[in-house]
């Protein structure tokens, strides 16, 4: 398995910008091959800007054809306004990779950036300097946004290439689940 | 169009019950389809009751091909925690109607127990009553928890009437949105 070509999409659900990164890993060799940022701030609607998450996210899948999706999931938040709306774009972000097939992988801010840089509480720019330094590809300030998305996918990697099972929680694409569980889903 | 069917699925997702509603509207006649829970304590992993929030409507609307899914959404919660966690919840339950090609609109808890009792205020039990009394038919005890889900599209058939046009907030399915926005999705 270490040595077959992966496709890693790593996402940073936000509500006001959604930061993104997708990484081919073949023989541990990490290639860069997208990272963006979508903005949200211009749609007023909470439901419209969920589904212009939902329609992006099932978009990059479409034409990277990852087999993973890493999302950085904070836990924990200000106030409970925008921690709802955090959970809803959560939760819109997941269930679009999970039914395209994709296996979905939860890390917390802190142990991706502990995993980018050895440091949990390492800045944004350190996180994109050291990205910068291990894939090999210049980050242009636009985006910056973006590598927190980015960041999530080589932290997958990195805990893969570790552990070699991957983490915490994972859950993986819904047509498996159904095709082995099909009393479960009617 | 207010003499023609429909057929309103109504969803409270929470994080430990979901509870939902289906009912059919022909002619102003409210006929329930059909009620009940799902149980999502039982679950461990955070993944794996959304994905299960996720197929649960993904079945229902399979089943029963609701056209409207009216959501419960409330907007205000105790703590950061419990409300990412509803986020969640909430965001799974609108994509899996959105991506099914279902209109979703959402109510506030407030807005669903004024609209079925005239109080804002009505207690689960004092909302059961009535949706009993209005629509015809015992609800065991239970199924009191599936009320709220039932209540949700009770009341958007309600606000329907009255307004002619829906309420509040509207996103219709995403098949329809991609058609008419080729450029926007890719």
């Amino acid at each position: 398995m270490a040595n077959d070509k992966q496709i890693i999409l790593g996402v940073d659900p936000g509500t006001i910008v959604l930061g993104y990164g997708i990484i081919e890993v073949q023989k541990q060799k990490v290639t860069l091959l997208s990272m963006g940022v979508i903005q949200l701030s211009k749609y007023e609607d909470s439901l419209q800007k969920l589904r212009i998450i939902y329609e992006k996210i099932q978009g990059l899948i479409e034409n990277y054809h990852p087999t993973i999706c890493a999302i950085e999931t904070p836990f924990y938040g200000k106030n409970v306004q925008s921690m709802l709306k955090l959970g809803r774009a959560q939760g819109v972000a997941i269930a679009s990779a999970l039914t395209n097939g994709v296996e979905v992988y939860e890390y917390a801010p802190k142990k991706i950036k502990q995993s980018i840089t050895g440091n949990g509480n390492a800045s944004k720019e350190q996180v994109a300097a050291m990205l910068k330094q291990q894939i090999g590809f210049e980050i242009q300030p636009k985006f910056h946004d973006a590598t927190d998305g980015l960041a999530a996918a080589v932290c997958h990697h990195y805990q893969n290439r570790v552990t070699g099972v991957g983490v915490d929680k994972k859950v993986s694409g819904w047509a498996d689940f159904i095709k082995q569980n099909p009393t479960k889903v009617k």
